[in-house]
């Protein structure tokens, strides 16, 4: 529905989130939690997941040929819902919509939550080496201690399912034990799959750390935003939430609606989709 | 070097060989000890990787990019040196080039081998649901009893050069417990990065049962086209082994180097392409 043709406070247009794999449907189950009423669609860009191993020459590629597609689909906004894509993708607006990635609000959140100013940050090995967030904080907190440590194990264990699980609880201690032995006192959890992981990860760094979610971070932008009507609310009974694929899986369909089964009062929409 | 130069018995072409990843580099390397005289060009579709977790759809059309590719590199055959991709490119030839895939050769060697003709397959989610190696080992044991099971952890953790690792033997247990009650005899390891997990798995299995390795079948098989002329020698004292990525990856340098340095007398030269 054109934007023409609604009234001048209102924007039924849906919002749109791109992610490699399965990790984006963290952040659109909060955003779907936090906005019951916004109409949202999912780009999940199966068919070259995952990004964290990738180059980030490639990891650009592929977000701006995402992002074109969601804008070819009408979106009033975008969320880069994978923080290896969002080291890539700086801009805050595209083709005057716009545009939030994942590692702002989350460095922001820490920044706020942070006592003795130590402060850990998971991702994969790509995202920890663009050095983001560590910029990020320092912007904020320019005395703090950061910690960074690549888990490149995570991802595929999150896209099998194995949330809570001995081996998963094994490699979280391998990789976590080490940024434990610093102090610290908050977490970031620098990769949208690894909420799927809190569990494990809190088995190594115990009850009284701070897990920092992006998907809760930027839920929290955005409400912020529709108070300032950067972004305008949506004003219809027929919301919806859409994802596509770039390619079919019936695996991560069963994985979504699993993930998503809590929030959702409408059944999903799948689609496969070519983008480039 | 164009072959119309070449003498008629001979051919300095190079050989062809493609995979997702670090996986195809366990059937280049038994390539390059079978035959150290020929000339070889590698490419690793990191851009993309892995093939194990996408739709046959997907798989069969980046494998027709990489084929191009190749010819485009004037290779005097093909080697698909990926088990998954092996099952959506079923060619024998391709635009007059011989085209090997690694299934036929591990099928009709775990045939020989196989004493109580039950066979255990060991590959990814992908190629387990393709059931391309039952069928080929019921063609020539109609008897035999196949037992699949998918290991999609496998990849990653090959990936990570968890070759031995105690995380590793723990997932191979997992995986392979089912089957080893099954009182399987011989065990295909049908993904090519598989043969750099033999040591979990054979902790499993024991020391008496037979692992078929993709690259050691295939390089038989070529063994056997070269005799017949099928394939022609290559004559010169330039023979070089090219390693191609689809996206630049300094960990697959690292791990490629170590994975080959046991068989090459020459440097490795690498290289990053653009294939679509």
């Amino acid at each position: 529905m054109s934007s023409l043709h609604q009234e001048p406070h209102f924007d039924n247009r849906p919002i749109g989130v791109f992610d490699s794999g399965i990790g984006g449907i963290t952040v659109l189950k909060e955003l779907v939690k936090a906005f019951p009423l916004e109409s949202f669609i999912y780009l999940g860009d199966t068919a070259r997941l995952p990004y964290g191993s990738k180059s980030a020459e490639t990891v650009r590629q592929y977000s701006l040929q995402n992002i074109k597609f969601l804008i070819s689909r009408s979106v009033k906004a975008i969320v880069v819902a994978c923080n290896t894509a969002s080291t890539q993708v700086p801009e805050t607006e595209y083709m005057g919509l716009p545009l939030y990635n994942v590692i702002d609000p989350g460095a922001e959140l820490a920044c706020k939550k942070t006592i003795n100013q130590k402060i850990g940050v998971l991702g994969t090995r790509a995202t920890v080496k663009a050095g983001t967030y560590t910029q990020r904080i320092k912007k904020h907190l320019p005395m703090a201690d950061v910690f960074s440590q690549a888990c490149p194990l995570f991802v595929p264990l999150a896209e099998e399912a194995l949330y809570e699980d001995p081996v998963t609880n094994l490699i979280a201690y391998r990789y976590l034990q080490n940024l434990k032995a610093e102090d610290i006192d908050t977490v970031i959890l620098g990769c949208t799959h690894y909420p799927l992981l809190k569990t494990s990860i809190r088995k190594v760094f115990g009850n009284y750390i701070h897990l920092i979610d992006s998907g809760e971070a930027i839920a929290e932008l955005l409400t912020h935003d529709f108070y300032v009507e950067r972004l305008k609310k949506s004003k219809t009974d027929e919301n919806s939430v859409r994802i596509c694929l770039t390619d079919a899986s019936e695996h991560f369909e069963n994985l979504s609606n699993e993930l998503l089964c809590s929030v959702m009062t409408k059944s999903l929409h799948f689609e496969t989709v070519s983008i480039i």
